[in-house]
């Protein structure tokens, strides 16, 4: 039996469910793994993807994890000015043995004090806004630095969860993983990086990101002066 | 506004949760899109991923839909063996414009009856089993066949749903939800087909799910009979 292994993912208010859906697909097959929604309250979170995820634990239930994962979302930026959330994110890290996000959660992660001077991946459409957190912003797909290991954007979430089985487990584990998983990508479009996917679909997901959170970026920067930064 | 769609997600115990939220992440992107996870009762669904979901309606509440969608998993056996799924699998899609599946959820539409005749993909370790019910395996990633859509094992789903949203809102709408969820996959092992893992792991895949499922294949053919196929 493989060395026990518990996973805490934070859960908030419009999570992008993918980003803690797929690695949790992945992480759970590592083997004696438990693994915990953690919220503020036992209450049901509304996801991004039209239907909610249950917490199994409140903050104070969960105060220490093996590995802690923060996904994001458009809700991360509520996320990010909740001082329970980055105190729950700053007691977890501090024992933890892997700190990891995916997509905007590197940004939780960074409001909470844990990226500085780290190199951190993040959503290809907010990435440079880890420099206002301390972090070193890398557009890769995967990210290990130290014991903070962080995915890109969303999809990049199962990149990131076989990279990081594999630093746990053995490679020979995550190859074994991916075949249960029939992860032989064969997206039917080339258009998952804005160099790819040319000017008008990226000026169209700049406009639909503005539309659902109006000045984004701007706030992320008053939260980032707020906090310290 | 385009045309309003609405989903309608099987779920089952023990179901491969991303199997389900893969395709829900892409297909929530479509617009104008209402989402269900329809189940025999309201009761707390246990995935394979260690946490449940939660149904947001039943059977009875859902008695038809523009897209129905079977995710499949280690539960699909024992909800193949469930007459009141099968009727109303039955039911929804004798109305859908879109009967679809992803992973061993293609056994579970066979098994309705509803594949008699077509072109179905399925999980790699599985997909032979489709020839019980009357239907032809295929061994893609997305298969179309007329109203019929199906996707390969579990990471598949994403890929399918990007398909079919392609076929519903059109290329340029497929790109744009491509581009906001970074799906540029890189797998850091080339191990998510049976002939790129390579004998060992596949033997390995093969105890696993005998350990999981023991004398599954035999079940299953045993049902295709009773079932009258």
């Amino acid at each position: 039996m493989p060395e026990p292994l518990h996973i805490a993912f934070l859960l908030f208010p419009d999570v992008t469910q993918l980003d803690l859906t797929g690695p949790a697909q992945v992480l759970s097959r590592m083997g004696n793994v438990t693994l915990d929604l953690v919220a503020k309250t036992r209450d049901p979170v509304r996801t991004d993807a039209l239907f909610d995820l249950h917490p199994t634990a409140t903050f104070a239930e969960v105060p220490r994890a093996d590995i802690l994962c923060v996904p994001g979302g458009f809700g991360t930026v509520a996320a990010m000015e909740d001082a329970d959330t980055l105190d729950w994110l700053r007691q977890v890290a501090a024992e933890a043995t892997w700190v990891t996000s995916v997509c905007t959660g590197s940004l939780l992660l960074g409001a909470a004090g844990l990226l500085r001077g780290y190199r951190s991946a993040c959503h290809w459409g907010s990435r440079e806004q880890l420099a206002w957190f301390g972090a070193e912003p890398v557009a890769e797909r995967v990210v290990f630095d130290r014991n903070r290991v962080s995915g890109g954007g969303v999809t990049a979430g199962i990149d990131f969860a076989l990279a990081l089985t594999a630093a746990i487990r053995g490679e020979d584990h995550a190859r074994f993983v991916q075949l249960s998983l029939e992860y032989d990508p064969a997206p039917p479009f080339d258009s998952g990086s804005p160099e790819r996917a040319g000017a008008e679909t990226v000026a169209r997901y700049r406009a639909m990101a503005e539309k659902f959170a109006p000045g984004r970026a701007e706030t992320v920067k008053g939260i980032a002066e707020r906090l310290g930064f």
